[in-house]
């Protein structure tokens, strides 16, 4: 089985790396990875810049090939499909990054974006996250990604839908089991700090503290909380179809 | 009204000139725009540098106060609201886009992105793109846009949702009328061109022919070519909620 892995904490993550050992378990890894951390670049695509596609050494893995790029995770999925394998892969799998990527801030996500690009392309697609931004240890989350993977393949998706999985930080023993859920709904306050830089001119820089505003059991973001495993379908049909038939029995002057 | 006014093309495009114009007609405007060219950023927000607020000379409409922002589309619409007008604004609107935003190709959209913060922030809030890259002429589509505007704030919104708007680049005896539709799905063919730099180094420049591969009239992409202009209902929920029960009946075990 042909896997194209890919993240948005670069290629020398430890997270892609955990991925890496445990995937190589089940199938040929090709790896395309930005050569820089880029989080929170959302579906970015490079279009006024060329792209560079570096082969890199990956360890004593035979079964992997590893190329760094200079773009983001949805470029590195696009390139990978498209220009180094020149075909689909079975699979593409995005991570593990660093940090939650909960509710409604996939949108901001790299590498959700990552996985979305997969599904774009027609390829079952995972992205899959470790809750903590401190260091931490991969292994079991690697682990369960190999196992989602395998469920993935056997069981098959709907074209258009990827699965975004986050795991916390916990020891193997402490996870509480694996919860099927929404996204949940998520916003920030306090968000910019105003600061002066050494000439005297005011910046500001993105900070703010996370305020869950959706409390029910069946969201991801209180499944974390909760010490489970969060697996959510996520689908790239943006459309509000509930909508249309109301916007249709508004009146659309063409003059005014 | 207080109307908050960004785009993707950057401060200087002419999409945004000829929307101020019209907007000012309803409302006292404000301005956060990117300071260059910000096209295909998707929801990109920057949170590994500082930002930058400049207030602007912007003509001589006194309803309009104007500032450029070295940030993406969605950095604008949150320093925006936070920080300059510091409370939420009756309107978002971003735009007036150079190209069409159609179908799976929003994913990809700073205009759309800006109008989704919007909405993510509580702010009824549109995207409006003129369907060609050609240079054109953007007064109707931005008297389109003011009499949208009045229909939102009018009529309201689910706050969840924002409207997605394109607009044929026609004469306006010639624009066949509005269509309520949903997004439909793009692909693109032969997406990398792969060159070779002065130094003998290989480079790839993202390229690529579209292809609609939904042929519905109730789709936008059909509705443009048919000249007709096309209000999409978008929401940011990309939960596939289909999908969760059949995933709650697949066995997750933690240990293989």
């Amino acid at each position: 089985m042909e896997i194209l892995l890919t993240n948005d904490d670069g290629i020398f993550a430890p997270g892609i790396r955990a991925l890496t050992h445990e995937l190589c378990k089940i199938g040929n890894v090709t790896i395309l990875a930005p050569d820089r951390e880029q989080s929170a670049t959302g579906h970015a695509i490079t279009v006024h810049h060329p792209l560079r596609v570096q082969e890199m050494e990956f360890g004593d893995d035979s079964c992997v090939k590893a190329y760094s790029v200079d773009g983001t995770p949805s470029d590195c999925v696009k390139l990978g499909a498209e220009v180094v394998l020149k075909k689909k892969p079975a699979l593409v799998v995005s991570g593990i990054n660093r940090g939650p990527n909960l509710g409604t801030d996939v949108l901001y996500s790299g590498t959700v974006s990552a996985a979305l690009e997969g599904v774009i392309l027609g390829i079952p697609s995972i992205a899959v996250s470790l809750a903590t931004v401190e260091e931490a240890d991969y292994a079991f989350a690697a682990k369960f990604t190999r196992i989602a993977s395998i469920n993935i393949v056997t069981r098959g998706l709907p074209p258009d839908t990827l699965l975004n999985i986050n795991i916390p930080s916990l020891e193997e023993k402490d996870i509480a089991g694996v919860q099927i859920t929404r996204l949940g709904i998520r916003r920030y306050k306090d968000v910019f700090d105003r600061r002066t830089d050494p000439r005297g001119k005011v910046y500001y820089w993105l900070a703010g503290e996370v305020i869950d505003l959706d409390e029910d059991p069946d969201t991801d973001t209180v499944a974390i909380r909760n010490n489970l495993i969060s697996v959510t379908p996520i689908h790239f049909d943006l459309t509000k179809h509930a909508l249309i038939q109301e916007l249709e029995s508004w009146t659309w002057p063409l003059e005014n």
